[in-house]
């Protein structure tokens, strides 16, 4: 695949998209394996936007599709997003015309992965997406390319920055969840529409795709159990943090007794209180974290930008440069044909530690009932703690447990939650693996 | 470069090459890009030596590089270690063949990277190293690849494990640096001649050829400052906690003023400080960490081991795993050609904050005087700390400044030295960039 200049064709130009030119233009030489990289063409919604590059000389496509199909482009970057629509036929055009796609879209990719796998493998084009998850750093490649051939155990970590930079906002400011939401879309740093990130939708899609390259199957973002941020109460953080932990919104593939293949993999994304001074507490604001576990290799961390425009852009011209050396190998870490979606694991034969917080009445006997209640659903404790608070509607009891699986806990939830000295329904987080 | 077998020869069956031949063991059918890896040649020092893998059925050489001129294998691996003899010879040989050579000498690669890629480049024979630096963790292929193009600012971390291993083990014990040493050689973490680790000369290589890759030089071996941990007293251990620190042997790269270009490129290696909760602090034990600092991707850290068996065998695989998928690219980050090695920076004129340890006699106006010589050499005092020390012979005080000119303070350190009222040479260790 080697040329003198790689003609490529951008789609989206928006943050990212933005970001992409701005590098393109500030290294007009970037020839990183021989070839030059040279846009000569561009699609977007709206041609007269202002743009941090002036896109007046390049040739314009109001089609995104028209754009993947021209014969003018010998690399296809697609950066509108979304899972459907015009971004998945643009991408599949480019595949099936064999040309290398490169795209920082995670919807497209968990949802739909398998498929343009196939695509790209059945007309020999390259198909990345190392800016799908956390930005510019580079998780897609570590899986793929560092691990290929090792025995992963499991990736978890912090992988939405806009959820992670308001539970640090709710922590720091002593605020509630709505205050520091409407916030951060002032700010631009959520979206109006916020429920991709605060629902857990986005680091689903993302754990989806890391689940994929780590245990070689195809993505399976039906299987993802999604729990968001956005019942989080700025309560829960106080007291977390009174037990030493901070709530962070995790995300996890985990194989299964007997790995992968025997066992399945759950793929989850959930609150969790991780220990102060665990890397993922510290993780804070919009970083992005990540460990990846190996039989063999042990425990590696990587933490950096999970988004924005310079370590996006910094992402996708990477995948730009992976094209140009003409590295063949397949998309995920098996061919296509071989891939079979990942099994889940059902969550009730899954053990957890939990932080349980009870809202009892200020009468006695209240913790004796809720002890008693968890003693008969054998859920060991392993932390206790009543603080007085005043404006809660009654009295917390918070407590963590020692690790039981989840039938039991969900059990022992719904036994304190039908007490008559608790009001309303235990709140129950897990506490994440360290 | 597609093909249905790759034939490797593997020189070197020490910890690494035991652990990529049980590697290739338990993966058989080990085809990353298509084609399969499989040995077909080997050598070593021993061929009887006890080796986790039956190798009796492997054709042996006795000289590695008779192994890789055979016209019998097409990609060779060489893990015999040293920066010359006949790793050199061996690895040339494959090179000017043609030949794809996967290496973790990372003395062979900073002492002679240079010359090695324009071999490659010539002959266009990939060569690989991911391996010699932070073993399993992949800062290479990070730099090598993730952060192409990006304006790297600084790479910094910890690259010896051995010598993290002794700091974290005087301190968790209080144990002198003799006697940890010994232990560690006793459990084989230290070599019988461990001056290339406690010097600092390993961590020196590693750096090295890092910097090579973010500033885009050719490897200036030559050109590092490195100082070892040899000089550690668990005093100043005990003392740089009591103020909040870690030491830990900090290996940098730092871009000059007006980028590595113009500015030149500072490669140190040398003990610092890094304040307790920090991450260079927090790496314990043998695990390895590096930041890795660029103007548009901000700053990533990673963290993993940085040694073993099972570690390096796998960053040895994922490079027999690029080769194979046919990728060409530069050695570092350009042609051979077109590199120059990076120039150096006069330390003189670098800034660093200090911790300075004077021990003094115990008697009137000591302070006084170490104070006054501090002003006179315009060293300002970040914070100060006398403790009552019985068995030392004197009494220490000690300091940490402000980030100060390094030609400013050796003339303090000089000053301090030649008062009467102080016992010896000052104790000075650098305090890492936060």
């Amino acid at each position: 695949m080697a040329k003198d200049i790689w003609r490529i064709g951008v789609a989206g130009l928006g943050t990212v998209g933005g970001g992409l030119l701005s590098f393109l233009a500030e290294h007009p030489n970037f020839a990183p394996a021989g070839g030059m990289a040279k846009v000569v063409g561009v699609s977007a919604r709206s041609r007269s936007r202002p743009r941090p590059v002036d896109i007046s000389r390049l040739p314009w496509f109001d089609d995104p599709v028209a754009l993947a199909a021209s014969p003018d482009i010998d690399l296809f970057v697609e950066l509108i997003g979304g899972s459907d629509g015009p971004a998945k036929v643009a991408v599949e055009t480019a595949l099936r015309l064999g040309k290398p796609v490169v795209t920082a879209n995670k919807a497209l990719v968990a949802e739909h992965g398998a498929d343009l796998a196939a695509l790209a493998e059945a007309s020999g084009a390259p198909l990345l997406f190392e800016a799908a998850v956390m930005g510019g750093t580079p998780a897609v490649k570590m899986l793929r390319e560092a691990l290929v051939g090792e025995d992963v155990v499991a990736v978890s970590g912090i992988l939405n920055g806009t959820c992670n930079y308001i539970l640090t906002e709710m922590e720091a400011g002593g605020r509630a969840f709505a205050e520091v939401l409407a916030e951060a879309q002032r700010l631009g740093y959520a979206e109006a529409d916020p429920t991709m990130d605060v629902g857990g939708f986005d680091a689903a899609h993302k754990i989806t795709i890391l689940a994929a390259l780590a245990f070689g199957g195809a993505p399976n973002y039906a299987a993802a159990e999604v729990e968001g941020i956005d019942q989080i109460e700025l309560l829960d953080i106080k007291l977390a943090r009174e037990l030493g932990y901070r709530i962070r919104l995790v995300a996890s593939a985990r194989a299964g007794k007997g790995g992968a293949g025997e066992g399945g993999v759950a793929v989850r994304v959930h609150p969790a209180l991780a220990p102060l001074g665990h890397p993922l507490a510290e993780t804070s604001g919009a970083l992005n974290a990540l460990f990846l576990e190996g039989r063999r290799i042990g425990r590696i961390f990587i933490q950096g930008p999970g988004a924005g425009a310079g370590p996006t852009a910094a992402a996708v011209a990477a995948d730009i440069a992976d094209v140009m050396t003409g590295a063949a190998r397949p998309v995920f870490q098996a061919p296509a044909a071989t891939l079979s979606p990942l099994a889940g694991i059902d969550a009730a034969h899954q053990a957890t530690r939990a932080y349980l917080r009870v809202m009892v009445k200020d009468q006695p006997g209240a913790i004796a009932a809720v002890s008693e209640a968890l003693a008969e659903a054998s859920v060991s404790i392993d932390s206790f703690l009543q603080k007085p608070v005043h404006d809660a509607g009654g009295v917390p009891i918070v407590l963590t447990t020692h690790a039981i699986r989840e039938s039991v806990l969900f059990d022992a939830v719904e036994r304190i939650g039908a007490l008559p000295q608790v009001l309303g329904r235990p709140k129950m987080l897990r506490v994440a693996p360290v």
